[in-house]
């Protein structure tokens, strides 16, 4: 298990991280990490290691691209002093390309997505002791789809920088790609993004997995 | 124009059909008919025909398939005495073997669903005028795609149905096609079902073609 | 058909345009663009020329008179740099001399009416590519009404401007009277002024006329 | 005063006398007279007549035509055992052909109007002391327009049945036109129907003439 | 009748005069004036002379004293330009001492109350051509009850203010008084404070005599 | 202390009694015994008398006369078996004579309300071990007041009704006679019915009072 | 893995399980399973196990005890056919009895408790292929603790029966118990009860410990 | 008793204090007070006191830890220029420590607790005539459980102050201790925290003791 003792683990992304979580804090009692991936990563830490006492913040917030990230960055990340810090943006930057075509300026092309996300790891780097990169993800089973394959090229990137800049790298699509031999999109999320509790316990256990979760511990 | 002086115009279906309208009656002011097709197609009639004085009502209920429609086809349609019938399920027949693989009483698979549509067309021919069959549609432009494929198999049991008993056809899916080319399913559908405003176009100007409807009239 | 591939459309105007859009920006998916012709237009653009790519903003705002749009016609018109502008003002300018006669500071005389409405149009124009001015209508069908006549006069004006400018026109009241002729005013607007569905389309259809939409294109 | 000690004066009708009165009693505290003519009538009663102790009741029914009053009339006038008894029935009789001409079993035509009208009046007279008429009025100044005109159709059988029958009577068209010459129709009601607090005082004020109000009273 | 053509009055005072009116305008369409005795001078006024085109403002704010008005005087007021004032005040003022007697730097004693009220008196005098002074009430029978002799000093208050300033004077504890001949306290106002529709009929009825109205004017 | 170990306390009456508590039942956490004096009593017993584990009960309805008891006493009083029982009933008796004083069926005259109350007692009686009498209140200070005067002599039938049958009495109007040598009655209720916090602590202690409560047990 | 291809795994007992599923099915799409242990589980069977195809249903109900469970065992469990059948109930059984120790009619003692799960465990048995019983639980440290002990001993009545019956069993109290040596019970439940994220991880893991499932799967 | 004619008394602390009082006054009539101990308080002291007249406020704030008191002590206690203050405060700065262990910034130890109430009491003291500080509390009935053990060096803090400061001292915990021989926690507080109607009347009472209230006055 790679966290230790009294870390703080903080979450930064789009509505999939999200998840109405409490405003602004995104952390306390009464589900305040929201009804997601967050949530679930949290409570199975608490309740499989709970003598960690690792303490999880959510500062997803819905409809963010990287651009948005990079607004509040200095707020929502630097400001927090996280030991850990995942991100997983980059769904809304593709997916506002194929949804509202026609208003180019809410889209976020590969070149910008890239090099803004690289500023934002680099800029985090030095103050945390370690950082996961998330994939976005879409929940097509087509290959060959438009979408699916843009979003895999922003996958590229994470991926890229992720090795680059020695990050922890948790790949979400492949993870789904598994589910998606079996079942068809629709019985995982309605609208092929926002995914029902069996898509956000595959986005937790992705995450546990690359840190080093051990499901029969203690 | 096919459509006479004085008809009562009857549309049935699911939640495509349904769109909000006033229940239980389907007719009146203040957006009674509900903001999809039916009410385009209405507004269209008023707007171009005014002097036929066309009465449309909506009888759509969402969830509906096929099986729901045999329920209540004594009640709303048979006793409306409709001049005109047009009737457009089976989204939801097929839907479900796709979102909520597992509770296998929900789904209507293509048999039942030929043998009942095949009835209730029987049992409402000799009472109206004329009768539309619309294919259900699924907005996916990947031919390849299961659920697209199982919909135009059941578009083809609408085809056949309708060629049996001599019924104006409408192939819902084709006229989707054609914008399929243009623009990619998230633009006109959020998941690819409940179509926006566009798509609710789409569907009232396929229906207004079939019925020889002339946007140039008067 | 006049647009051109990937162009932008603004439509302003007072609740007839509005019609419950989203705000502040007036466009985007789930009805963003309100209930009304401007959806319609929107709408039977995408289905019918989904290959232009064609971007529709709403910026109507309920209750507008001309003097309204003057205080936001930087922000709301220019900033916004279309290449289309439509503008349909002026049935506040003139009911509220109705309903609320003797508030005398709420209603926009004719004078004011054109001397605005001129300045308004000669500042857009070095701007965009073209205007369409749609006069504002009165859904009564008593040619002598005292309201009726008022709307009449102001109508003049746009169609003045119109020609001055080398606008677009589109007489929005002519469309109306050649329903009133087979309807009663109470089938298409509880207060003579809100139309329904069918009014809509009467609005949307004018208005894709005089820019030459093909309902049988593709 | 027309109106004796401790005598009850029971009003039934449509929308413009319901007015959002309580049910299913229709008096009491806390403006359960509604918000129309029916409670400006009861409170100038007991603000001038305070010794007199009338008791008002509002038996008003939004929407409701003559063939409604016929179904409850039994529970709502007969049971009720009122002294004096107050109907102005009509207005959705007549705008039901105007403002939904295609729905044809809404519309009740003036034979069946004056049929029904006579029939109550006739069941209500021997058991109450006294019976006021009013007709049903259209907030429209052009008498040429074709629903003043039915209605005032509808007015005449009023009166005859009025005369007939020996009931007080209240021409409230008459003296709603007497303000129309002074003010448009807009300024009374915004759909030519439900009025305004001065439409209503206007009823209130033709009612109280009828039976003798003295405003100077004590 | 001393209002003349076009004039506009305005009423300023507590929740009495309030009434849920619009804010911040307290005038327009649709129950803007509120539901008291202010909307049924407005209602009386354009039903028995809408050829004089009486405008009516209502600038009532709920739980106001004659402290409260001081501070919205220049607003309220003195920028409304109103031809005639009315001001009715003094009902907190006394309730306050009476309700909530411990927390005392709610209450206005009445040497304030005669001091401010004069003050703004002779501030709008110069600026209006007429102004009625009506006074606060307490709907209690007894004459020796506590809080009624209060009412009663301050209406008296403000009978001599209106003496020395040449104002028009309505005591509307007189105008109570005589139902309360009749009519137990609790039939007029839950509170002894805020009266029902007959309440404020008699209000509204003692404001109208005094400025001349007359009930059988054509 | 007269209360036993495990007892069983029902209290029924109307508004005063209910103050919102739980329908149906009346008992349970959360305030389900409602806002007032029964909720008090409970209170006040189970802090000084824990050991004593009293069962406190709410049946009490918002507008009862001693009429609705009747109507309910098999199932809310009978049929709960309780150990003690107490009654207040009468406010609404008397107050329908003066708030409504036009609608006569829903007043209950003295002769109805002593022969009612009397039949309920002697019914409850056999089957209960002790029986509280409160009398109705009325906070009104001045004695000559009608309405004060009428619930002093229904409060005279329940404290003859108390020593017929050997019923603990608890006289609410001296309890509060003795705060309106203090206090206007406005302090402690809005409409002189409804008490405040201290209100219903009155008659909470005047109840305690009687059944031998010691503020300073253990 | 115990569970096999395609079967229908039914989860009943009170608030923990309901935790806001849908009512009255108990499954589908769009949380219809609540928020609770058995979403989790169904959640994490879907994501770990997807070609299993399992088919998950709570009937989980609020407040409930066991002597609910038998008023509603054929229609929610025998009628539903479930292949699996888990049941976790008894907490409400015992914290009636500390939270309202006055109402002893909400009490449900433990041999009531034992004779009734007794009785639906083997009335169910012959219907269902495997069959797990949860142990209730109360999260306290202090073993002394009286609802503690009394959880306890019914828990052990639960054990005692699934030994019996040969039932899987799943001690949800020890699975708890790890967790509070580590973590003040306050963290894991407001209430003592109704468990956090981390508390219901809690619940579903020990579940899924005892079925068989392997986190690392395929 | 302690408290003389007309003084004011202000209560200052978290939620138990708070109970919904009006904000941001915390006086005046509807309940305004809140509905836990401070209104209890009011209503016993104006029942059995009225002569006094002594003025109640509540400055309690849902969340508070004695952290936020000194934020706010300027404005909500030494600008009020009460008579008395009763200070209740620390739950909150305990309960963080426990229920949201891993956010060590909501904590407030008791070094920082003393050193501020110290500091608050002192700045107050020259200003009040009488001060009374009561103990935070947990209703746990297990003096070894960690919580109450804090809680309890908590209120020995509060202890120490008092008698170097020479405040009024009530001790919450020893007043609830005595319930808890004979209640289990759950019937007194659903969280141990948030007390019942009985737990506030015990805060009462214990407060009245101190105060010299006696019950059997007048």
């Amino acid at each position: 298990m790679k966290l230790d003792q009294g870390q703080k683990l903080l979450f930064i992304g789009d509505s999939v991280t999200d998840c109405e979580r409490a405003k602004p804090e995104g952390e306390g009692l009464f589900a305040a990490l929201g009804k997601g991936y967050v949530s679930y990563v949290d409570g199975l830490l608490q309740a499989v290691y709970p003598e960690l006492g690792i303490r999880v913040v959510n500062k997803g917030i819905s409809g963010n691209t990287v651009r948005d990230l990079k607004n509040r960055w200095q707020e929502d990340v630097i400001d927090q002093k996280p030991d850990w810090l995942s991100i997983m943006i980059g769904i809304n930057d593709v997916w506002r390309q194929y949804d509202t075509p026609f208003i180019k300026e809410w889209h976020v092309y590969i070149d910008e997505y890239e090099k803004t996300l690289r500023e934002l790891v680099l800029e985090a780097k030095p103050i945390v002791k370690e950082m996961v990169l998330m994939t976005p993800f879409y929940l097509e089973g087509n290959e060959q789809d438009q979408m699916r394959q843009s979003m895999e090229q922003y996958g590229q990137v994470v991926k890229k920088i992720a090795e680059e800049t020695n990050c922890l790298f948790v790949d979400t699509q492949a993870a789904f790609n598994s589910l998606l031999k079996d079942l068809y999109p629709a019985t995982i999320a309605w609208d092929r993004v926002h995914p029902s509790t069996a898509g956000h316990m595959v986005l937790a256990r992705a995450f546990l997995k690359e840190i080093g979760f051990n499901w029969d511990h203690s």
